[in-house]
């Protein structure tokens, strides 16, 4: 009766077990949530007042599938600061960034094609894509980031390569960050391969060590890199307010397959988005932010260094709102999350970021959600459990 | 470079068209806009600060991919009031009824499977399932809607059905509502010959004569029946909410797809929605603006009556949005609308309405988002129009 499709999508047991942590006993890692402190809700309230007086019937209405023409003009400056020159023309209004992989999934793949991307990567791009029947490539990273010799050694083994995805700024899940250098490298890669790159890039705002480094797209001469990027992490995720930056041809595609897949995204949330960066200073936003997420970090960092045993290796992101540990290999991450569960803390098992599955000795921790004396416990019941399970 | 369902997605004519009917020049009947005047502005204003007072934090937040618990549970009573007896894990909350459609062509098409439809169906139904390479056997209609009789003859003479596509009530292109007879008929066919339907049900509420008829799904006794829904067109299209109701086990693969194709609905506007149903008289507000579409409806045809030449025929919707218009089989609608926009009139061709084509002599006439005093105007001039044609 169902499409072939849906046999790959076996009921995810991530999902399963962390239904389990939505209860308040539960210190749960496993999530991806900003901080709640981060929301504007004063500032939004006023923002909705002055849409419904001065643009309700408009705010209500249907509209064009590309997005708020006002909202592609402020997106339009925000890539300018970036180093990436563009247009309205070439953005699209997605419903979350999400739905940004979607259409790319739409546009691009047909089945048997060939996905390169970072090993891990970001899970739901894995959900998105496997739809339409891919095959994954993954690429080594190390801790600057995807290898360019591995990507090289991956375009010439590999047939029928339809595009690079990848999350160059403090990757879900590792937290990692591509160095500048590999930056123009993977760009001039790019280049002469002919490859086409998805550079996903939701938590480039949450640079905690004020060294922003500047989008692959802006080192793109060829125009190969589709950048897609959302107002989750900067405003809020219960909006759905992502976008897409890329040539107009590709943008054009995107839109007729935008307009069968939910026709456009929420416009009273676009103007909401809108209205907050013109009314409203997004770099002192942002700056608390930080400060929110840093400290959290910092809490995660210091207690995994005291009471994690020596053998597990971890990531020290220099921004976003994760990082991953590496256990030794005689550990299974599932098992432990069901051992750690009934000690009242969740993660999420870091084989399930793999396309081609291993690694069960993995996992990832989100630090951005939780709060700092939950932090603290947390990690310390994880640290006993580890200490426990090595020492067997 | 792109995947080959892109070469289906050749830039719509219909919408490039209408885009020189964006402005304010033109008399548009090509769009499907509810009427501006319907809109509860004030209401939301209120709504709005309500909500970021009392649970500002939680609507700016992640949320559950199936949606806003308050809302299935008001959705759960609108399908009861119509005799669907369900349950909160049966509804899935999606971005608009569109999504709906999406997520079922994810959920259930596999390449060369044949969708059941009307002849005309919906376009964008049309555009949401052809990405998913499907074939499309339509069924014949008349004034009382498909016809049982063609619906068995195309079950029996094709291969891979996957499901019937169907709009019962006042359907977008024709405005035709099935009758009562033949949804307990096509109940009892789709019992005897296991087959799925998706009843896409946008219009229902907007029921001119007071003679709301039950939904296919209330007389399914196998659970075989796919009901998906708006707001759009109760409260309004700009939030982009809608749902899905069927067996748990279905909703459950929707979910999966849900997650990989915009991880949750903006939950903002599915409180939005929940509000205005918990506060508000949506009865009342549904009389009101059944009483502006009526009038239009009344507007519209008493002036094809008196201005349409009599070769032209054209239905006479009990509700909805839209009407249809069967011209001389001489007359092609896509050059008749290129005459037609010149004298300031839009329209949408009929053709686009049927999937494998034809029916050039057709015409979609979009009545609730016009005023009548430009009803009035761009219907007579429409008419003037068809006099040259068929005199010629």
């Amino acid at each position: 009766m169902f499409a072939r499709r849906t046999e790959f999508l076996k009921a995810s047991e991530v999902r399963e077990l962390l239904k389990l942590s939505d209860s308040d006993e539960i210190i749960s890692f496993g999530g991806g949530l900003p901080a709640e402190e981060s929301f504007p809700v004063g500032e939004m309230r006023e923002i909705c007042n002055q849409i419904l007086e001065e643009s309700g019937v408009k705010s209500m209405q249907y509209a064009i599938s590309e997005g708020h023409a006002g909202l592609r003009n402020i997106i339009v400056k925000l890539m300018e600061e970036k180093g990436i020159h563009t247009s309205p023309d070439d953005i699209l209004i997605t419903s979350g960034s999400q739905q940004g992989l979607d259409l790319t999934a739409k546009a691009f793949l047909d089945e048997g094609d060939t996905i390169l991307c970072e090993s891990p990567t970001y899970l739901s791009a894995i959900n998105a894509f496997k739809p339409f029947y891919p095959r994954f490539a993954e690429i080594d990273m190390d801790e600057e980031g995807l290898v360019p010799e591995d990507l090289i050694r991956k375009i010439e083994s590999n047939s029928r390569i339809k595009f690079l995805y990848t999350v160059p700024d403090y990757q879900n899940p590792t937290g990692r960050r591509l160095s500048l250098e590999r930056r123009k490298e993977i760009a001039e890669i790019a280049n002469k391969y002919k490859l086409i790159i998805i550079e996903d890039s939701p938590y480039s705002e949450l640079c905690f060590d004020n060294r922003k480094l500047p989008p692959l797209k802006s080192f793109d001469t060829q125009g190969r890199v589709i950048y897609v990027s959302t107002f989750s992490k900067t405003v809020c995720p219960g909006y759905r307010i992502g976008w897409v930056c890329a040539p107009q041809e590709i943008i054009n595609k995107y839109v007729l397959f935008k307009q069968g897949t939910d026709i456009h995204t929420n416009f009273f949330a676009q103007m909401q988005i809108a209205r907050y960066y013109e009314k409203y200073d997004i770099k002192e936003h942002l700056k608390s932010n930080i400060e929110i997420y840093k400290s959290r970090r910092d809490t995660m960092l210091d207690t995994i260094e005291r009471t994690f045993p020596k053998e597990v290796e971890y990531t020290r992101p220099e921004g976003g709102m994760f990082l991953w540990v590496t256990l030794p290999e005689s550990i299974n991450t599932k098992e432990l999350l069901v051992k750690s569960l009934k000690r009242g803390v969740a993660f999420v098992q870091g084989s399930a970021f793999f396309p081609n599955g291993g690694h069960e000795n993995t996992m990832r921790l989100n630090f951005s959600g939780v709060r700092e004396d939950k932090i603290r416990k947390g990690i310390s019941i994880l640290g006993e459990i580890l200490k426990e399970e090595i020492d067997k």
